[in-house]
């Protein structure tokens, strides 16, 4: 099964205490999709500028990710520069140049239009309904969102939530979204408008899985999966988008949708998250095997399973 | 088997954004024995004031505690306010009476000297060495420390912990006993400076459990447990006491000592934890029963394991 995603692909600069990385391939987009070419076939929607070469291309079509979406604009590609402190968990920006993605009009090549999973990266909500109204086959949407959307066109969002299958956001996001200190009351909340699961990550501790009663199978029990405790963190960029890659890939490899699946597609989120934060940027996504994934999901299991 | 715990029994007054009590048992020795309770035989080593009356002792002694070591001095008992706002991770102190406290000596009575099992609550270290020192039939100690001590006392501290074989504390704790922001590195260090296993305490995230390499089996994997997502927390106050008295009660339920014996109780820990802070104090503590606690463990179960 394919999963289409939506995205920005990016030039990131990025200081954390374990160095300095200039011009590395970051954005939503390609994290994403490096991360769920592991698991099933990826088909990218972005835009990128002129500086965005053959050689940048090369490193998500090697790992078999179709790229026909990615529109080529006039113009310099999203650039984003940023630094993490001692505490790793909060990147400081230091410059953000939209460059080409300022005025990215998503647009799904046709032969996209048979995937039956998407996933709506962290773009204007408007946006993203576009997207998914537009992709009649698809049978689940994964979407993201972040506080500036949520404080600036929150009736927009309100609009996409219901258009949304399962919300992957951040603790803090989903508290703003419901307004609402309680983490499980603000699940509560938010699955009242429109998504039939979230999921909230909680960085270095790992994500939970919420479902609306009834949905993905019997109960309303919520599952949680574990981060990776990992001595060295040189660069968290990506980490959550690299998340979603590997949840949504790992749904999209399955076909079948219940909760089962979704417990585990949660493990494999982490999974890919904590390979993400190993290396600058997406070095690390370049060069895995599914054997090495399958291992640390094993390692994540004995993280947390008695017996 | 037995555990002793020396530490505080006092009065609080507590308010949250759920209302407010006055002059409720408190303490970290009082919710620590309650917890542990259900588990094991349980001895307490305090200090409390004229105003601790016999209807206060029976909250104890009616759930099987001894409290022969409980001295009665004269004076008032140890008293603590605060308060918590929206975000209930951090509680507000009102007031500190330390009382009785302020110089306490903890004095162990002879008939606990068979124990097997202790646990030093928050206490100053050289109080906490020196009771480790009186008992010579202790096979596992643990303990539990506050960023007072950590700055105040460092050198005293660094002498107990070759003491305590499992150290219990929060991540904040953690890091600034290591002085490293990197959870997974001061987790190390300060398996280095003397305990084989470390309980890291996350709040609402659950807990880690560090292992030294080789100490209790094979291996070096840390494990996790969850905590249990909770819409209403109506008073964190004891939440960490509770979890130390369901780890350590559970464990000198057990008798053998091996890495599977201190992951259950690192889920009986979260159990007891996600009891306390459904009511004010230590009331929910006092009305559990075994059921209870095994059906709710069978929840942390679901919440993280797959199949």
């Amino acid at each position: 099964m394919s999963v289409v995603v939506v995205g920005s692909v990016a030039f990131d600069n990025i200081t954390s205490p374990s160095g300095s990385v200039e011009n590395v391939l970051g954005g939503s987009g390609a994290f994403f999709a490096l991360a769920a070419s592991y698991f099933t076939n990826v088909r990218v929607v972005a835009v990128v500028g002129e500086d965005f070469t053959a050689e940048h291309e090369k490193v998500l079509t090697e790992r078999g990710i179709d790229t026909r979406g990615i529109e080529h604009a006039k113009g310099k590609t999203f650039r984003w520069g940023g630094h993490y402190q001692e505490n790793l968990n909060e990147a400081k920006t230091d410059f953000t140049e939209l460059n080409v993605f300022e005025s990215f009009q998503p647009h799904i090549p046709e032969e996209y239009l048979d995937s039956e999973f998407l996933f709506l990266g962290n773009i204007h909500p408007a946006l993203q309904a576009a997207v998914r109204l537009e992709m009649d086959k698809v049978r689940l949407t994964g979407g993201d969102t972040m506080n500036y959307w949520i404080n600036s066109a929150r009736q927009e969002l309100l609009e996409t939530l219901r258009l949304v299958n399962v919300l992957l956001i951040n603790d803090a996001e989903a508290k703003m979204i419901a307004g609402d200190a309680s983490l499980p009351r603000a699940a509560r909340k938010i699955l009242a408008m429109g998504p039939q699961a979230l999921v909230t990550k909680h960085g270095e501790y790992g994500a939970t899985i919420f479902f609306r009663e009834g949905a993905f199978g019997i109960g309303s029990h919520p599952f949680r999966a574990p981060a990776l405790p990992i001595e060295e963190v040189k660069d968290p960029t990506g980490a959550g988008d690299s998340f979603a890659g590997g949840f949504m890939g790992y749904i999209a490899s399955q076909g079948t949708l219940n909760r089962e699946v979704l417990k585990r597609a949660l493990f494999y989120g982490g999974v890919m998250g904590s390979f993400t934060v190993e290396r600058f940027g997406t070095e690390r996504l370049q060069q895995l095997s599914r054997a090495e994934i399958d291992a640390r999901f094993q390692v994540f299991r004995e993280l947390t399973h008695l017996d």
